[in-house]
């Protein structure tokens, strides 16, 4: 059998998981509006891909749709390669693929109205169907191989924040401590970053996505760091705060509340439960604290080759946890104006429980 | 008058150019499909704002709708803001904001399928139009504040890429190396890379987008690297070529041909020129060489926020240059199996010609 005429196998599961369907196409953009499934789908660990695309027949079998540019870098990943030399070319290959197909099913948070609109000129008869679902059903599960890719980015990024007592010197910017943080990742083999990393001193840490600026640490903030890499296109995530100096008595407070919250969220964690479970359950107990009303985002989100991926672990989430799931364990409380907590882990879920793949002290550090 | 209800200049201009719809909508996907558009009409340089969009009305008003967990980093920005604190709130937002509207413009490649149907639901009779060329149009045209802070940000990478000779090693690999880059740009005040850094040795130098892998420096290499960072929101990319050693040479002949057609290319841009000129021009020398048709992708792109904008400086490019374009000049070419030269300048076009905006050694350096 011709090898690039075998069957995917997580194409097929993606196909099996959208039956309504008797197509999905996966497509690129223009960066960053580029599709991780590509890759998932394609097992192709390089290239950038905009205006690739690939489409999914219910036989589980794939077709790949790439530049000249990039069809060399192609050739290693699985599916029927087609390479377009012009725009004309891309189209045409489209209408090829897809002319006469009733229901094509798209990424819709992924693919942008202008690769839709071109779909719809390849297959003016052709419904398109939202069956983002059925991406999130299929990589939601995370193979041993994804696994332990993700442990080893998520090893990379303990070994950064087990090292932040080290980095942090009074007076330095939160951005040249974001920049450290972020050399250190590389030094230990990260390919990137998963997101630009968050560094937040004192009140500046009350603001959940703080970009980092030229606010010097000083003696008694909170120093917020959220930050995680990519290691073979896949994402670790994690949020360590520390103290430098001794902090305001409401921070020391918080931050017992955040590191219990995470343990009650976390124990609501196994296959089969709500992924609603850990947001409610940590949220009622900090809303027990003077804290209430004081964790204002979820308690988690999957990830995986994407930063947020699949699963929302928070109050009105449907998922039900599954072996294999890999979600953040993230608890926050906010206090304005003074500062703000967050524990963050990247966890896997087993038959046994939730797994850290990240590891740090989690005792409150006063450095 | 309520510096809120203030009229934002930009979101004016970006109006005036789409004359045909009552409302132009910019939207935010999950990270990263993130419209920079949302912040360069806000004004904003912080934030993710997933899921926010901003509505910009045909007088040039500007209604933004943010989460609330990101209100108060919302607040320093243009616009009248309306604070969801759930979904089905912003919904409504959407509701009242768009609907009885006739026709919303987007920014098709960069506004999801997803958001659309968002749209399409808040305003059940309105057409959706591709405004994607007023958005071009808008950002394609600099400011002297952005021009001064895409200096700034090609200033950092030059540095950089002069120090390349200092950078490299016998034995060093490609990830090491664009480690080392990013380090080196973050170091001198980058937030960011602006894409990821692509260092390719050897044959590896001759796929254009070649991701740094384990290949090890060795005697003879062509070593590719383009990269380039993000400062204060805004993108710089170069492109440097040395040699690690003598090189063959046919790599040696091809480096002085693509020298030579940058030159070549750049002589065409000017106020009033076609886009189409430096790439035809350039094309047209390499093909006169012993290289033919081994320059396999388009001579430049403009750049500002986003790494790839607006403009195409490419051989079916319509865009006729303005001063205060800024666009990459960027020949190649690729001798499979052997390796790649590529040489790439941010230039801003000014009313006397080109201006490189990024600046390094161009003679042919063998370390």
């Amino acid at each position: 059998m011709d090898r690039d005429m075998r069957v995917p196998g997580r194409a097929a599961r993606l196909a099996g998981n959208a039956p309504d369907v008797d197509a999905i196409v996966v497509a690129n953009g223009a960066s960053p509006y580029l599709d991780s499934a590509f890759w998932y789908l394609t097992g192709l660990r390089s290239g950038t891909f905009e205006g690739s695309f690939a489409v999914v027949n219910p036989d589980g079998s794939m077709d790949v749709a790439v530049s000249v540019m990039e069809s060399e870098t192609a050739r290693r990943g699985k599916g029927r390669k087609h390479v377009y030399p012009t725009a004309a070319r891309r189209k045409e290959i489209a209408g090829e693929l897809l002319g006469g197909r009733k229901a094509i099913g798209v990424n819709a948070g992924k693919i942008t109205h202008a690769h839709v609109e071109f779909l719809r000129k390849a297959a003016p008869e052709a419904e398109i169907v939202d069956v983002s679902d059925a991406f999130s059903k299929t990589v939601n599960v995370k193979d041993r191989k994804e696994v332990s890719t993700m442990r080893k980015a998520c090893g990379i990024a303990s070994e950064v924040a087990k090292s932040i007592p080290d980095i942090l010197r009074e007076g330095m910017t939160e951005r040249e401590a974001a920049a450290a943080i972020d050399g250190a990742m590389r030094d230990l083999g990260a390919d990137s970053n998963a997101f630009d990393t968050i560094a937040a001193f004192g009140p500046n840490s009350s603001q959940p996505h703080h970009k980092p600026g030229d606010r010097k640490l000083a003696d008694g903030d909170a120093a917020l760091f959220d930050f995680g890499c990519k290691y073979d296109m896949y994402c670790s995530d994690l949020t360590r705060t520390v103290f430098f100096g001794e902090p305001p008595k409401i921070m020391r407070k918080a931050y017992s509340v955040v590191r219990r919250a995470q343990e009650i969220g976390m124990a609501e964690m196994a296959p089969g439960a709500p992924a609603s479970a850990p947001d409610l359950a940590a949220r009622e107990y900090i809303d027990s604290t003077e804290f209430k009303g004081m964790f204002i985002h979820s308690f988690g989100h999957g990830l995986g080759m994407d930063i947020h991926e699949g699963i929302h672990v928070s109050s009105n989430s449907t998922h039900v946890f599954e072996a294999g799931n890999v979600v953040s364990a993230e608890p926050g409380v906010y206090v304005k104006g003074v500062g703000g907590i967050r524990i963050e882990d990247t966890v896997l879920i087993t038959e046994k429980g939730p797994r850290r793949l990240t590891s740090f002290p989690k005792k409150l550090t006063v450095i």
